[in-house]
């Protein structure tokens, strides 16, 4: 028999009896307020299409990183998984999600699926192999209901706004989709141009060109490249955008003459740079989009300090997003300063800048 | 009606009752101990003349970086809270402080705030919009009464023996003028030869300038200056000083043979250095500062790890020491090798290190 | 007369009665476990020739450097204590110990300490000045008897195995010994190769004359000193060694190409090298360690992170670990990663990552 499965409702709040019951008065003044989302992780084509998630290892494993790459560390093999293996068969990924739930012990992947097994999905006993077939059939069934659609969990769980993140080569079509569906939620966009701003990122010529071609302007030149980001970020808040989203290998700034940016980008468009050049191209475009920003009042949100991909097999074999990526110590006081000294006493510029790691947040 | 104000007597102690307990026998034991300051940042002037100070802003706001800084990046100009501004209302600063005192729930500024108004001026009811004319008036007629002159504070305060820092430019006039009042408190300053010894400080070649005429050295001239050094050294320790006090943006050292600290001197007196020498010129002198201090036992303070003057704006129009200082890492173990390898297993040297920030003490 | 000596059950559980049960609860889960030592700071002589400790101060003070480091930074000379000096008297080491054992309130060494005095030896009062004699009475005689041979310890601690580390250079003859005695106790050896992979240890080059000498192999050639280290390797797995050991300054790995590796050998081995370069030649002999450890199966131990021989007189004088070790910060997500980029997916190879501080650990 699996053990119950019991949610312990301080489980989040410190032990002691007294602290416990200040946490619970703290907790119980939030528990109940609309979710506001800046930054939410959800796919929109989600909320366009409203299509039912396919079973329980369609939602909640195969596009869980932190979950996967857990399994992998322990030897299960990626394919197996489900990851870019549409032939996979799901309830055997999703067993030995199952047989190995133990590992997630202490860890905030277990906290969150355990408030979904039990509270979305109303599951009695613990996730273990016995219980592998009873978890994958009972949510799966669910899934299939109308209540577990999309919208409707959007809904359920007291959402007031998300946004996701886009490419400024994104035609927002399921954006546009949701708006037209009649549909009461709201989903919107916030301006990602990582893409077309990192010289470092995939396929980044390629991508300057498309942008020439979105916008009509010339992209391989410094004045049409940054008009061409205005034009995409104005039709991006016409989409109801009220932010812009970076997520830089650092948080360094710049803020170069004139001359000396159009000579960088020059360089960088041209696909000839070293690596300081492509980090001194981020960093100089952090303070273009805060000039930007000054105009159309779109928030900048800063996510520098993760080192992406660091595992070269999988990254070469998987792609992007596999797990691989690692939060590292991240410097904030020099490296924000031309930016700072340019627009730092602006009361219309707001920068929220996000730290991924509590040890890694101070100079 | 404004809020009643309270203070509650274990408000900086642990919640736990069995560990609180143990807090309060602790502080119990310590509370009434006379206060020894060694780096008290207090103006010599207050206690040799003993002027009241001139209304509540005078003493509270204007003096106070972390509080105005609060204010000017909630948007009120600095200008408004007086400044560098004689013609700034301070009944009219101090309402501005009051309607937004609600932002430093949670600050130290507020711990401390709190515990001024009420233990030091009495007040019954918190600091808020709708009190702000009584606690003007308030603590402005108080600080015209004898009890709330300097002299009488720093009595009832209990403290035994406070340290200014003075640069070696300075006559000391104003402890030599405490010294021959006959008042009883001990009011010692401290050696901080930072505007003599940092290249990068304002002014620092007049600096070197008014150093040759104070004590009749070369102080273009490298013997001269370190000659001019051990003079003022001895001048300060004659008005009572017990320590030298360093604020170095980093804790480096350096241990040069001596022809290319001569080199060095010559060229940061010039006036034509690189930042890297300009550090490295620091770094020299913390190690003369230590072999001095061998010879004349002045205890050495070391406070790096501040990146002063960060808001370039706020710099150029009211200089500085007006909020704008970060802490920033630190590195200490490579940073004092060559001063310890030369002076570390010397019994009769002391250093203290001031770490200003938890996180960033670490190598 | 001395204070008594009482060791609180509860002592190092936190001090809240409900989170101190919980952890009661767990420390009694593990309290009679049996230890498992991969890294066990002993001498293997003691268990091969299984003499007596010849007295207090043998046993307990001049093998610690973090206690006579503590009694040295307050001004007692390392000779006074028996480090280098077999003419200090042991009892009057042991009383400028005990006149200063106030010193270590608050430490781990004094933690530690007062367990060893009160469970092993069965004191009664503290070690202070007036106890002084008593204490080196006590344990010196009871070192006399059979139950505290080094074995009997052994036996009574509940160690089910412990290993030491040991040069490549190392005969293992007491590892040997202790096999061919017949004592039950499992007492292995690591593989430590610091003093034949590290170009800045004392000896480096004389030690690649020895490695050749040792195995037959040309240690002056690249090929010849991996294969040397085959050898060894399989030597040390041969008397039971179940890992390797590597003290680095930093945790930064390399892979180089075959040709560069060479090269870099070919300096490092002439002693023409400079300490970029030492760095690279510990980085890339890290990566040389994995690969041998994929096929002899040694887990690799590192060790990084420790600034060594800080104290230059210190060392000059009484030579290494002599209590002037201090922890860095390590940066291990850009280090590992020419490593992990080679062996990181191979299910076969295990790294245990030792951190010395936790306030380090962070990249």
């Amino acid at each position: 028999m699996p053990r119950p499965l019991h949610l312990h409702p301080d489980r989040m709040l410190p032990a002691d009896p007294q602290v416990r019951a200040i946490a619970r008065a703290l907790y119980a003044d939030v528990a109940n307020l609309p979710i506001v989302s800046p930054h939410g992780h959800t796919d929109p084509v989600w909320f366009a299409g409203d299509a039912p998630f396919k079973d329980a290892a369609d939602m909640l494993l195969s596009p869980d990183h932190y979950v996967f790459r857990m399994l992998y560390s322990q030897g299960v093999p990626l394919e197996k998984l489900g990851i870019r293996n549409p032939d996979a068969d799901p309830r055997e990924a999703w067993r030995l999600f199952a047989e190995r739930y133990y590992l997630f012990r202490g860890t905030p992947s277990r906290m969150w699926l355990d408030w979904v097994f039990a509270e979305v999905f109303e599951m009695k006993v613990r996730l273990e192999a016995e219980s592998s077939d009873l978890y994958f059939d009972t949510i799966t069934d669910r899934l299939g209901t109308e209540a577990f659609r999309p919208r409707a969990l959007f809904d359920r769980f007291g959402i007031e706004v998300i946004a996701t993140t886009e490419s400024p080569l994104d035609s927002l079509e399921h954006h546009a989709a949701i708006r037209q569906s009649g549909w009461g939620g709201k989903v919107i966009t916030a301006y990602r141009p990582d893409p077309v701003i990192d010289p470092e990122a995939d396929g980044f010529r390629a991508n300057l060109a498309a942008f020439s071609e979105l916008t009509g302007q010339d992209c391989l030149d410094w004045r049409g490249y940054l008009a061409a980001h205005r034009t995409r970020r104005a039709f991006f808040a016409s989409m109801g955008a009220t932010s812009t989203d970076h997520g830089h290998p650092s948080c360094r700034t710049a803020d170069l003459p004139l001359a000396q940016a159009e000579a960088l980008f020059a360089k960088v468009s041209r696909g000839e740079f070293t690596t300081d050049e492509a980090e001194l191209f981020r960093a100089q475009m952090l303070t273009e989009m805060a000039a930007m920003s000054l105009d159309d009042g779109l928030v900048m949100q800063i996510h520098p300090g993760s080192f992406r991909n660091h595992n070269a097999a999988i990254f070469a074999r998987f792609g992007r997003d596999k797990g691989a990526d690692i939060p590292i110590r991240t410097e904030y006081v020099h490296a924000l300063k031309p930016l700072l000294d340019r627009f730092g006493n602006e009361a219309g510029l707001s920068v929220i800048l996000f730290t991924l790691d509590e040890s890694t947040t101070r100079a």
